[in-house]
């Protein structure tokens, strides 16, 4: 099976992506607040790359979410911090979703078989079900305006130790790319303090800088929840694979 | 300061480059190949990027070395393999060298205020240099065909290790990218079994399957060599800036 990890979106091939599965990884914060949101009862999210597409998609009940420069976009109900999405506001309802990096990168992988959202709250579930679809994996960190970043690569260097467990006690030869290897080196190496790792990179002291030091603590805590998101019909829904999951 | 490692060649911005010294990175083969030949007295080495430029700047007594798909070029003197510039035939003398991609990321430096060849067999020689010349370094990872390669990414780490080493100590605030501060915790988590990660990575393994399994145990080897060879006036050559290097 071919894992195939990829530094940023704009180096992802929309031609690449079709019938695999494909794992986007936007750690900061869109795939953690999204994963948050449907923890919390969220029923699906449009993720959804303009504030425009946004704005047309609304419909009486649905929440609008998102960020742009890290701050809530005006006249939306949400910005894109995983606390404004633990409260009763969310459960039920349907949120439409605008990030600056992580809904592109979604949007980019509408070719793939199935598209997975994961972040460091939920690599071993997303690895989990990765692995039972048998399919070859392609993982894109979203990055940051086109340019890598770290979250993302030592999320996607969790998930290939994932893989690793999952399929190679099934005896399945895995083929890993280069710069996946590298970002299991390197998630190796920083797993024992994440939230160091996170708080030393470009995002973690950009978003700490405004303010946002208890989104990076949370978004770097490992395998918190067990729920997958999935694209389903154009959103993002909880998979009904995996039944059970862990809140606070 | 600010260290700035790029994946790979494709992705360096000619303009980027100037005023800034420039690390270049082949590790399999072509910069541990030229650092060797300047070791064993070489005087100076021409990177071109084609055949043909190297067999214009051909002249008596000039060697000519390089490869394509891993093997030595018709008609040359030299493939790039170390090993073949160890002996006496190279002492002395000029040899045009042309690879597939470390001599073209040289190439694309020439903006650059200084240009250092590195490699696994010589990074804390060439950290030490670049820290002295106290100007913002940029760390070229050769890569294959424009595609990232292990190897390139680790050296670059074994370099920003060293760079920490020398310029934290006196002080000096470094300002290192993500994708370096990515490559640096590679380095530390291979670091105690470097041979196994040169030799488990794409470029490693076709190597091995070509009948070169030598070359990668012997570029794998950690500061081996005390020499920095720099660009000056088209050409490389040993540093003056450091005169003593251990041989075999």
């Amino acid at each position: 099976m071919d894992i195939m990890v990829i530094p940023s979106v704009n180096e992802a091939r929309t031609d690449n992506l079709a019938n695999k599965t494909v794992i986007v990884i936007d750690v900061l914060r869109a795939t953690s607040t999204m994963l948050t949101a449907l923890a919390h009862g969220c029923s699906a999210i449009y993720p959804v790359e303009t504030v425009m597409q946004a704005k047309q998609l609304q419909q009486p009940g649905y929440l609008l979410g998102g960020e742009r420069g890290c701050k809530k976009i005006p006249g939306f109900d949400l910005g894109n911090s995983p606390f404004e999405f633990m409260d009763d506001q969310v459960a039920g309802k349907t949120i439409i979703m605008t990030t600056t990096n992580g809904t592109r990168a979604i949007q980019k992988a509408f070719k793939a078989s199935t598209i997975i959202a994961a972040s460091l709250l939920n690599g071993k579930a997303c690895a989990k079900e990765a692995a039972a679809l048998k399919r070859n994996i392609v993982i894109i960190c979203s990055g940051t305006q086109d340019v890598y970043s770290l979250e993302d690569g030592i999320c996607a260097g969790q998930i290939v130790e994932e893989l690793q467990n999952c399929l190679q006690a099934e005896g399945v030869e895995l083929n890993i790319n280069d710069f996946g290897l590298s970002m299991l080196y390197a998630f190796r190496q920083v797993q024992g303090d994440m939230t160091k790792a996170l708080l030393d990179c470009a995002n973690g002291r950009r978003l700490c800088s405004l303010g946002f030091t208890e989104d990076i603590i949370y978004c770097s805590r490992m395998n918190l929840i067990r729920l997958v998101p999935i694209v389903q019909d154009g959103k993002l829904i909880a998979s009904p694979s995996i039944n059970s999951f862990e809140r606070f």
